[in-house]
């Protein structure tokens, strides 16, 4: 046994030892003791041994160790992420697993339509993630371009420039000029007329104002951008998203291969500050949790006639949108369900084994979830004790006298309360309490 | 570029010209362009790039690279997987990637209830994959460790020719009494007597035969495993897989760590010749698809109190089942949609965009999985094309005419009928026709 093998073991003795005085006291709470059984659950899946009950144990190598709660926490987040792609006709060419996705339309298309799509995505994913209120800022590579050209910028270095603006998501607007003058050697003025620029943010207003803004509409770049982005705008109003677009000119994105639209989802109510990911590198601020743009000459991207392919792409931050949510359930101090167990078959007294069996078997049969105790004289009140702490929302109670009437309890776990149902109308009674559509 | 790289872009260039020739061949099929065509898109894939549509880009190391046909059939096989497992409560600890999987139930309960929960959710998983006919073996350790005793064998050799008994699905029995007589020293009628018992294999028939088997009765051990397994088998008639299951004495799954009943899933059809995996590690043969028992005593797994913790789990062989599926697919000519696109949105002539994308905006709202052309003035017959290639069940045409009445054309791909919907009533004839509830 290794090291940390005997270690974990010997916090297993001790958080069992634990475990027994918290339950010996009086003064115990249920969350402390939740704690500490978590606690060993995740120690023994650690050890390679398992706690009581159904798992599906990992198999895949290179990823974190999670327990139960994590991965159903998980689990969600990428099926909601799967199901809002699959919505959009995306088709999986590998296993996505605990890091960014890529969402990418590429082909020669009609211009912005791919392009809204990826924005009206992340809206969808957000929204249906219930993350809270949030902002998705877009900005055009060729109008930052244009600004950097009327602005007095050296062509060869607007790409430096371009850097410096992105910084104006962490960094003040004085920080940022003095990097673009002391460092990278631009005049005062030219600086600061950049600043006049990068400092504006909006809407539709922000565009028309722009739109009439004659000196940087006789720049090509500016012009045919801001034409793009009205073209944009117009199809966010078809797709619903308006009011939570934002364009933003110090919006840059730092990757050079952008080349069109650039855009990066911010949630509201979360720290700007930069964190730093599982691999130290500085990930932006909490509350960007989405980005991508258009990047229509990247190397490697190429069709049937080796002609470059032009591509618009989404990436999500699905770890952090991870932390977010845990770090929501826990404020809000919620568990979330590692099982989705619909119906759990109790029995009220002794000798039922076989007709729970039976019964257990017919809802298996129709596609209910179902459990049953694994033993033939279960206490009910443990029963009911473990659908309430495994939020199971309905039980049946088979009872004899219930039986000989050819009826059965079906209980709501939550409310507690309790009706006889007749056998045949079973199946009915539970589907419709679970909203589920009989097949 | 490295050389593999070159490898893949020198094949690409030689499809491309390939595939322009078939196309510009009357005499070519449609499923020799199919085939270049995926040809081409798997070598995209290999290269980097990536074939113009939309694409979940792939983000998992130490996987292989399967393309988007791959990507969809193994995305249901495991899906059918995951919903059996939670259809019993199971709750997943990690990542289950395409590996074996463990379903395990840990704990001290009712004998032979978890085990033969096991056996129904081979039935359950086989029965949903729609993979054939299929058998599920059964023995006990216990009822072979007795066979052992009353036919001569010494303890110490129990394991050593329990694991010949385990060759006979591969060899003959005259090749396994060889060995155990040659090479483990058994006396020639001790090996006589085992080869009475383990050819032999039927239901509950043969329980009854051995159950009245006095010299075998006699025998503590194989009394305990013939009375599980009449228990097990009860349970069997309860949860409705008798049909299913075959009492084999032959079956002996080679693991030393099982200790109580033990079983394997074949499907019938299938060669029983050993295959090899992709771990150069002999795989079992192509039928037998799953396996697994009881292993009560295995060192890691314990309990809060440092007791072991009885275990009975089950292995899905998913490498096998992909394999297995591909193979079915070909010979049936048959291809996989690799995305779940519901419904198209075209339109019969110029100028309908904003109409489309309005219309694709509000059934995205409404859940439905749709697609759009990128483009402002496409092709209806293009349209129409790509919706047949994808096998998406349903298009909206869209045209002047209609829309002027208030209504769209509604068409069923596959039959090609078409029926004028009012705007009104489209959305529940749309779910009505892919049969989802109303929400």
């Amino acid at each position: 046994m290794s090291t940390s093998k005997a270690q974990v073991q010997s916090e297993i003795q001790e958080k069992t030892e634990h475990l027994k005085k918290l339950k010996a006291s009086p003064e115990t709470t249920k969350e402390e003791i939740d704690e500490v059984t978590a606690r060993l659950a995740e120690l023994r899946a650690q050890a390679g041994g398992k706690s009581s009950g159904k798992l599906i144990l990992k198999t895949a190598k290179g990823t974190k160790d999670y327990g139960p709660q994590q991965m159903a926490l998980r689990e969600k987040v990428l099926s909601i992420i799967m199901d809002c792609f699959k919505q959009h006709g995306a088709e999986t060419i590998d296993t996505p697993v605990f890091e960014l996705k890529d969402f990418d339309i590429a082909g020669q298309y009609e211009e912005m339509l791919p392009d809204v799509e990826c924005v009206k995505l992340i809206d969808e994913i957000l929204t249906a993630l219930k993350l809270g209120d949030f902002v998705i800022k877009v900005n055009h590579r060729l109008i930052l371009d244009g600004i950097f050209a009327v602005c007095g910028v050296p062509a060869e270095k607007f790409r430096t420039i371009c850097s410096s603006v992105d910084k104006l998501d962490k960094a003040s607007w004085e920080d940022v000029k003095a990097e673009m003058v002391n460092e990278k050697g631009l005049a005062n003025e030219t600086a600061d007329r950049i600043g006049e620029y990068v400092k504006q943010s909006g809407g539709e207003a922000l565009l028309k104002t722009l739109l009439s803004d004659m000196i940087l509409m006789g720049n090509p770049w500016a012009k045919k951008g801001l034409e793009l982005m009205r073209l944009f705008f117009s199809y966010c109003e078809l797709f619903d998203i308006t009011p939570h677009v934002s364009f933003d000119l110090s919006l840059a994105r730092g990757l050079d291969y952008y080349t069109g639209i650039i855009f990066e989802a911010i949630l509201l109510g979360y720290s700007s500050q930069p964190i730093v990911n599982g691999s130290g590198e500085e990930a932006g601020g909490v509350g960007s949790v989405a980005g991508g743009g258009r990047y229509d000459n990247l190397v490697g991207m190429f069709d049937a006639k080796g002609k470059s392919v032009p591509c618009v792409g989404v990436s999500f931050g699905v770890e952090r949108i991870f932390s977010i949510m845990e770090g929501k359930l826990t404020s809000e101090n919620c568990s979330i369900r590692t099982t989705e167990t619909q119906v759990y078959v109790a029995s009220a007294q002794k000798g039922l084994l076989q007709e729970r069996m039976k019964l257990t078997s017919f809802l298996w049969k129709n596609g209910i979830k179902t459990e049953q105790p694994y033993r033939s004289n279960p206490k009910l009140l443990a029963q009911l004790q473990y659908c309430e702490d495994r939020k199971i929302p309905l039980a049946i109670v088979l009872g004899q006298s219930e039986m000989e009437q050819g009826v059965v309890k079906l209980r709501d776990v939550q409310s507690r309360e309790e009706e006889d149902v007749p056998r045949d109308h079973l199946l009915g009674a539970i589907r419709s309490r679970l909203h589920i559509p009989s097949s």
